[in-house]
């Protein structure tokens, strides 16, 4: 253990991969390996890019990553796959994606998928986020599919959050119902140079409107991830919002926020698994699952005989 | 308590309103309310309808609705609208949707946001359920918008489950991406009637020739849910898949499953909402904060002391 932290800490690569699998697989000593390397984590800046399918976040992305590597820092993608709860595994490889960059040694990618349910996918990315912060990255870069619960959940974990949005398929209307509009720092509106891009940064623009004011408006900000144009100017705006989140004394403030939500996250995961483990390993289960079956029994009143029979709260 | 369940059984709409808010909100009483409702649940059989963002489920769950009251069935709708965790509240209210069953009693409308972030919409949603079925409804339905993780957890509650797909925009192949392709018993190929409806259904077939064969394979059904049209084949074929889950004994199996995922969400939700109270009321929250903040300590250790500190395990 102490030689895969000492490697993770020199930098290599397949510590840090080793280490997510880790996190992923939820090992029994995870917790320790995170614990120490916990006073090597806080000077990445994470930045969270999501949408609905099909956006062209990857390639957003890819380009983003590229801007970045210009500039000397050195970047690791965190590619968020809701994937089968069935058969586990991300269908996006990792392999598959970002070819371009799959020779710089300095760009770190990984593809998370659901595989574990115990705590959740927002839980194992928010611990991919912490090693590869230890691991000496500068950016972190979290990109989700999708816009449901556990997308937003995850993007809790960044810092600068940016949604992507395209022309035609109703997606500004789309994203107020999936209620991520108050969660994007930066609005990109990809596929800038097809028809309809005005009318999506429009309708945007007037939601925008809508909100109180804060020294913070979030900018919607076209770009042609396929081309790269127009993300120079994305990455200025991620800057700029960085810099005033560092200026007002926010990022601090939103960084401990995410560490009461981390502490309360683990120590709920703890118990889960403790409860689980061992009411499933005790074999009553069955017996229990009978009766609620049958219903002589509630799941409630099984719940609390489990429950008080397991675990004392004092 | 006593009335509000005595008017639930009786069949009075605002009782059941009430129960859902209280399930919602998470009120003091509600595990012993669901509790006691308990015996009257199982009859109900469960209809799931999820897909992308804008693929029409809405105007579909409106024709079959009017297919299963023409039948003289008694039908309730839960639309999940996953919601802004920070506004609460769903934006797309009861009352813009499902117009033309607004005067039917027999038809009972919710919708359901993330309005409480303990426990989840998931387990929201699977309360509601049980009210409805308490309430003598003979369908359920449960509509989700979007495919996330948390979409895919609430389709779990369903015994059919309708996917939703439509023409252009990659939703077959987004389908695979999202993981949802098993759990559909039935896809839906919604406006069958624009271009491209032909290669969404021949897509999904491919999809479904690669999967191993069982005694079901999942119908692709073409509807037009502005029209109505294919909507009767399309209650055939759920039809046909419940006679089959029920004479094959797998429905029991199903919801036998579903219980024990049940207890142990209780438990967890239990776990949770007790861990949290205490911890935040205890002020030492604040204090291990800074700590952590400070990185004088870190999450996992944090969250070990309170463990030990709060929860005794046996």
């Amino acid at each position: 253990m102490n030689e895969l932290i000492q490697q993770l800490l020199r930098g290599e690569r397949r510590a840090a991969a080793r280490m997510i699998s880790l996190v992923e697989n939820d090992d029994a000593h995870k917790n320790e390996l995170m614990s120490r390397i916990y006073p090597n984590t806080g000077s990445a800046y994470i930045i969270g890019i999501t949408g609905s399918p099909g956006a062209g976040k990857s390639s957003l992305t890819d380009k983003l990553v590229a801007e970045i590597r210009q500039l000397g820092l050195k970047v690791a993608i965190i590619a968020v796959d809701p994937t089968s709860p069935f058969t586990g595994g991300a269908i996006l490889g990792d392999r598959i994606r970002m070819q371009s960059h799959a020779l710089d040694s300095e760009v770190f990618i990984r593809s998370m998928g659901t595989r574990g349910s115990l705590g959740g996918l927002s839980h194992a990315t928010n611990e991919a986020v912490k090693v590869l912060d230890a691991f000496d990255k500068d950016i972190i870069v979290i990109e989700t599919v999708g816009v449901g619960q556990s997308e937003l959940d995850i993007m809790h974990a960044a810092d600068t959050t940016l949604v992507v949005l395209t022309p035609g398929a109703g997606d500004a209307i789309q994203t107020i119902k999936a209620g991520i509009m108050e969660i994007a720092d930066i609005f990109v509106v990809n596929k800038a140079d097809l028809d309809g891009a005005d009318k999506v940064k429009a309708e945007t623009e007037a939601m925008l409107d809508m909100r109180t004011a804060s020294d913070w408006r979030p900018p919607v900000m076209p770009v042609v991830s396929l081309t790269g144009s127009g993300i120079k100017d994305l990455w200025g705006k991620i800057t700029e919002h960085r810099e005033l989140l560092e200026k007002t004394g926010r990022l601090d403030e939103i960084r401990k926020a995410r560490l009461r939500e981390e502490v309360r996250d683990i120590l709920e995961h703890e118990i889960k698994k403790y409860v689980w483990n061992t009411v499933e390993a005790s074999g009553e289960m069955d017996a229990i699952l009978e009766k609620v079956a049958n219903r002589e029994l509630d799941p409630y009143t099984a719940a609390k005989n489990i429950l008080a029979e397991r675990v004392k709260l004092k």
